[in-house]
């Protein structure tokens, strides 16, 4: 399924789930060239479950992906219905539907585009490879985690800044590495640095793609940071990480949020370990960005949820908000 | 999902699975106003599981009739994927898509539909009945035997034509009520006669609808027999029997298969039992049919499969010509 061609600029975000989502909802709204890049290293929870009984590439973070583009409300609610009972216990549908299509088509690529008609998609998703992949960290000590479930929350303790690799070695997927270089932006999506983020960007291609791309490359910057794996980090750190990642390559526009959340809301993070980025230091960092013309781009891109709002109770407090995220892109792209 | 309102007859078609599945094929070419309405008493395999665990209404057969109906054949394929190994081993992907709707949705008839729209279909499908029940089948010497896995392939000994119930009594779905009401033909399957059938025309408001429409009420009679259930019928034994579940509704016309199939196929069907259903012996029954103006349709209504045929060599050798049956309901309704 080809995007529409119009006018309005041709966007590739890379990423895995949550912060694809994020980004994506709110961007098909303002551009119908779309190409959201998935990283393949997921292997929790339902998704797990269906690789290691059915061979499959993960389902999840593309499942993800699709319902944030979906323009039908009742067939992205059932791709994220989750069975609560029985042997289905845990597995979102969305899953079951792409690993079906899979096992039927024997093409991850094929079933992600049916997905796609049936969901009624703007844009499309493609998987960032299509090896089968298991996600590797080896620390500075030396030590190996296997595993995207294991290395996604594990403490890193004095060892931050591991080494990110996928085994065995994977390949761009050529429409990934078509999209890249055709874009008009390509831009990184928040998310889990270690578990989501760079899985998708180690892939072997994509730092090359992203080097010989005329796009402008944006990273969008988490808002807290992970305890055990970011502690302390500002914006210039997450940036680094990123184009280490990227291997030579480099970034045009960092874009973080600006705005304090309030104390209370800052209060119940920090009882879990998890702080604001900072951003409001002067840095070397920052001079460094600057002085080869990289953009620090302020926005008040976290949502406010209203205090009603039933989510406020829950851990995915402190959101960026999907709308302000692709307003500050189309400001980008139309500057 | 409203059928287009064409010119061409507005037909019902009452059954199960794979004997609706045959009539709806086809028919499909013909009509754009077709409703399905599938007997809601399946228990087994996939679909008893999906019942069990998670108190749905049973998936299967509606599966059967979306997919005979649907113009996507990527889509249709994918409804009829079975998972073969790891936790979701059996379950054909069409059931646990209805299921996941049906929990999300909280309504079977709004998953049916929704359904319906992904996989493009042609007309309408609906339960006959949106009361959950098992399926009681009372024998003549006072047995009882509940679910239809059980009662599908029993051996009924001397003890033929029994008594089938739903338990608790099942009321009939309205939508289903209006569309035979307003049917130009009534069209009652071919099928399991006592799991599949009798199931469905039991529901009470079933046989006082048909009683009450001005459609042409059409059986298409099986080609053969059941062993331990049905053996020595011939096709008036059928009609008898679709009349007797009909409680005073009257047949106005039967459609039998009049081709005789080969020795070797008869040989074949003869080592598990079954022989082609008897037609040609000039009978009471008959004469009491045509008495009373009921006609008995001589067709050439059963498949003659390649010898290449990969299917020639399973059990399901002896099948409806779907064309063909689709043919006879047009020429009955021009007439």
């Amino acid at each position: 399924m080809q995007p529409i061609e119009t006018k309005s600029p041709k966007v590739v975000v890379i990423g895995g789930g949550t912060g694809s989502f994020t980004v994506l909802s709110s961007l098909k709204d303002y551009t119908s060239n779309i190409t959201a890049l998935v990283n393949m290293a997921d292997d929790g929870g339902s998704t797990g479950q269906l690789r290691d009984e059915l061979g499959v590439l993960p389902p999840g973070d593309i499942r993800q992906c699709l319902v944030a583009l979906s323009r039908s409300p009742r067939v992205r609610d059932l791709f994220n219905y989750r069975f609560d009972k029985g042997s289905l216990k845990g597995h979102a549908f969305g899953n079951l539907f792409l690993t079906a299509l899979e096992k039927m088509t024997g093409n991850f690529g094929d079933a992600t585009e049916l997905a796609g008609e049936v969901l009624n998609i703007v844009g499309r998703v493609e998987p960032i490879t299509h090896d089968k992949v298991t996600l590797i960290m080896e620390s500075s000590n030396g030590d190996v985690t296997e595993g995207e479930f294991h290395i996604g929350d594990a403490d890193f303790g004095k060892h931050t800044r591991p080494i990110i690799r996928l085994q065995p070695r994977a390949t761009i997927n050529p429409e990934a590495k078509r999209a890249i270089k055709e874009a008009d932006i390509v831009v990184i999506a928040p998310g889990n640095l270690y578990g989501s983020i760079a899985p998708a960007l180690v892939v072997d291609g994509v730092s090359d793609a992203i080097k010989h791309t005329s796009a402008t490359k944006v990273y969008i910057c988490n808002l807290v940071t992970k305890p055990g794996q970011t502690d302390g980090f500002n914006v210039c750190d997450y940036a680094d990480e990123i184009e280490r990642f990227l291997d030579g390559a480099k970034l045009d526009v960092v874009i973080y949020n600006s705005e304090k959340p309030s104390d209370d809301l800052i209060a119940r993070y920090a009882h879990d370990g998890e702080f604001p980025v900072e951003w409001d230091k002067p840095s070397l960092a920052a001079a460094h960005y600057e002085a080869r013309g990289c953009k620090l781009v302020a926005g008040k891109i976290a949502e406010r949820p209203a205090a009603s709002d039933a989510i406020a109770s829950t851990r995915t407090l402190i959101r960026h908000d999907s709308n302000a995220v692709a307003r500050e892109l189309m400001r980008i792209y139309f500057a």
